[in-house]
């Protein structure tokens, strides 16, 4: 006699289940020795943006090209971009130039649509537009232990295309920025960051008298951007005031024993940055950066800090001494 | 009337007492000053071994020369060595060249006698052998309360005797190799190092589309050694991932403050290394590394990290840039 | 009928401590936002200094000019100047040169009347004197939490007015000395610190084997400063001895992850400095200093670090190298 078992409601429901179970199981296999962080292909794109920039790619004159947040407004360096870390931006380049052109960006994560260079084809010909997404995420542990660091950092952008591969005619035509990426605990600065830019013998194609016044009030926070392109290698001096060779600039802890340095080797696509407390201990005044290297100096390689006092003045001193750094140089 | 003290058990042990106690002052005063390591004129020497290597330096073609494990094996770089902290390593270079050689180390312990300087009478003649002994010490403190380093780091080796007091011939030939010191607890990576030699306008004599494709999958840990030789200073660059500048090239703990790089200017005999996720955020894809002085870069000085995907498959846009690099330059 | 409220003495009193709050509030307005430290323009002035020195600023044959503590006592590189933090030191310079000429000071607070420079108006013509004040101040907290790093560091001087801009006339006749300045706890050298001025292609003017013989005995602490100037980069490395690149050279912790080097590259301007124990591990010797660009170190840029038995005896290995080091060199 066979006893046929009779139907019980749960036993569909128990295999269902046990289905779900295995499913899952299997479905998650592909993630073991991944990061806990996001899939390893997964930069954020165009889909989950933060932000939306536009940057037009101009040619300025007949020897330069820059970018601008708007028609006509091409300056060289280009735009500072700022980030805080945990965001996405898409940045679309609309190129009104007359060649080839990209946005190649340091420090933050994108993928290879995002690359900017001719090895990946993304780059743009005159007249087209294309999206690049950048990332900046904050720092963890990986599932092994280990430091993914920040994003946080005083990069930069530039053009990777314009006739070759490595964007050196882009570069020298002016097609450049500074990306400032910011921890979200960093302290801002209160006012705009001064972005100096070496390349050749010049601060972005300036020499003496004419190279860019770095202002500020006595006791604001001042943040220096210095970005190094082309061929050259530079030292960037400043005086009066001194910073950690550090991502910030600053010590985090009084322990700290990283070097302070007022003076800094950097080459080609080197870029770092530092907040100073404008004439802390020294005072207000015409403060000289320049580069160090001699010759570099004395070809006109050398600008202002002017630490104006605590109410924004000009002192007598720093305005007498603007008026012989503006009339004094190369006549 | 004398009175004679009565002899007691207990003097001439005393005595003893006294004697092995001023002994054993005298004898310790020597160390005092000294660190509490080793003595300090004691690095390892050739009795006390962990390991033993033989490297053979033999002539490649008409102007080359490089060290190789077995003969007809010599290679540029040459073999990379990897000691752990607390070991000896024995390597003895049998100089099957035309011109006399040695092996200078660059950040392990090493008596006079294997320093592999004409200075010190640690060059050999062609035909002949020699045995250079090197030392990895872990970290420690020394009586006075301050840190000795331990030896880990991303050293290299190269000659110093080939027709010069400098080594420059030998380095110019291709004498040089990457030597990688590991800390205990150092994360090992999951394929063979990535060693990238600068010098001249090359990458160890070899120019775009000729220099290394360092590989791996997508999530494995990668090293990369990167090591200067010759007259120039370049900035190496890699596309798509960022290392810590430390010894390691990682962050220990969440609150370092070192900085965050994709970029760095080195030197000759500047030597530094970092493990990166292979396409950690940022997928797989033929990622670029290049020197950044626009005028190497465009004279040869890139190459191709290629990551893979999971399974160790090339995708089809990595394929289709490979063929790209290996075909559009130089031609 | 009017009551007329008793006098009480504690009436007085009460509107006096009142009076008294008020007027410390008042006083303390202008310090809000400021630093705790002291009000940013103030470096210390002339009036209040812990140490007085002369610099004499001198020819030296018909090339050349250096700084001395005497007349007729001008070397090159000029004397070394070392200062605690917290204190303030007035360097009185007598131009006894044919040429303007001045202080500029690195890593050191001062304000722009001794910032050496003809900008500030703080250069002075030949016969003249000048007093440069410059102060070293303690790391502290600032009231918005972040870290005012301390003074201390491997600085230097050097004149920046000699028939120009920046110097580097001064430079190249020879004007530059070694600052440093420690924190309270630094340790201290055994023996005179050893500079070497990295200028061209020489050590302060000097190939070998005319450069510095840096001497100590074996375990001695010795102190190393290394400066560049003028218009080339270099990469110092030293043999069989290494150091930490941070502040002081050291790591400060077991933990530290700071980079671990025997091979530096700096640039125009650039200081850094380190201890080492003497033949820590390594013994006795003649080890080799030397700039490690190939050709620079081909042209001389070399030198001996003598490292002498513990009893202060040259070894008679380290007498040899010592004597072809300077019988072989350039003859």
């Amino acid at each position: 006699v066979t006893v046929r078992k009779p139907f019980r409601l749960w036993m569909p429901i128990l295999i269902l289940v046990m289905a779900l179970v295995a499913g899952a199981v299997v479905w998650s296999l592909p993630t073991i020795g991944r990061t806990d962080n996001q899939p390893a292909d997964q930069a954020c794109d165009v889909t989950e943006v933060d932000k939306e920039v536009t940057l037009f790619a101009e040619n300025i004159g007949k020897s330069r090209v820059g970018y601008g947040l708007r028609r006509g407004q091409a300056s060289i360096p280009g735009p500072t971009m700022e980030m805080t870390e945990g965001e996405c931006i898409a940045v679309t380049l609309k190129n009104r130039s007359d060649r080839k052109a990209s946005l190649h960006a340091h420090g933050v994560d994108y993928t290879r649509a995002s690359d900017g260079t001719r090895l990946t084809r993304s780059c743009i010909g005159p007249g087209k537009d294309r999206t690049y997404v950048w990332q900046a995420h904050t720092d963890s542990l990986r599932t092994d232990g280990s430091v993914e660091p920040g994003s946080a950092g005083y990069w930069h952008y530039h053009d990777h295309c314009r006739m070759g591969e490595h964007g050196t005619r882009g570069i020298y035509a002016g097609m450049f920025g500074a990306l400032i990426v910011r921890a979200p605990d960093d302290p801002v600065p209160d006012v705009e960051p001064c972005v100096l830019v070496m390349i050749g013998t010049t601060f972005a194609f300036k020499r003496a008298p004419n190279t860019p016044v770095c202002e500020a009030n006595l006791g604001q926070r001042v943040e220096f951007v210095v970005i190094t392109h082309g061929d050259e290698f530079h030292t960037f001096h400043l005086h009066g005031h001194r910073w950690a060779d550090t991502r910030s600039g600053a010590l985090e802890t009084l322990d700290d024993p990283s070097r302070i340095i007022d003076n800094k080797t950097t080459g080609p696509a080197d870029s770092f940055g530092f907040q100073v407390i404008a004439g802390e201990r020294v005072g207000p005044g015409a403060w000289m950066y320049h580069c160090h290297v001699q010759n570099h100096s004395d070809l006109g390689m050398s600008g202002i800090f002017l630490v104006k006092d605590e109410e924004g003045r000009i002192t007598p001193d720093a305005q007498r001494a603007l008026d012989a750094f503006q009339g004094g140089h190369h006549h």
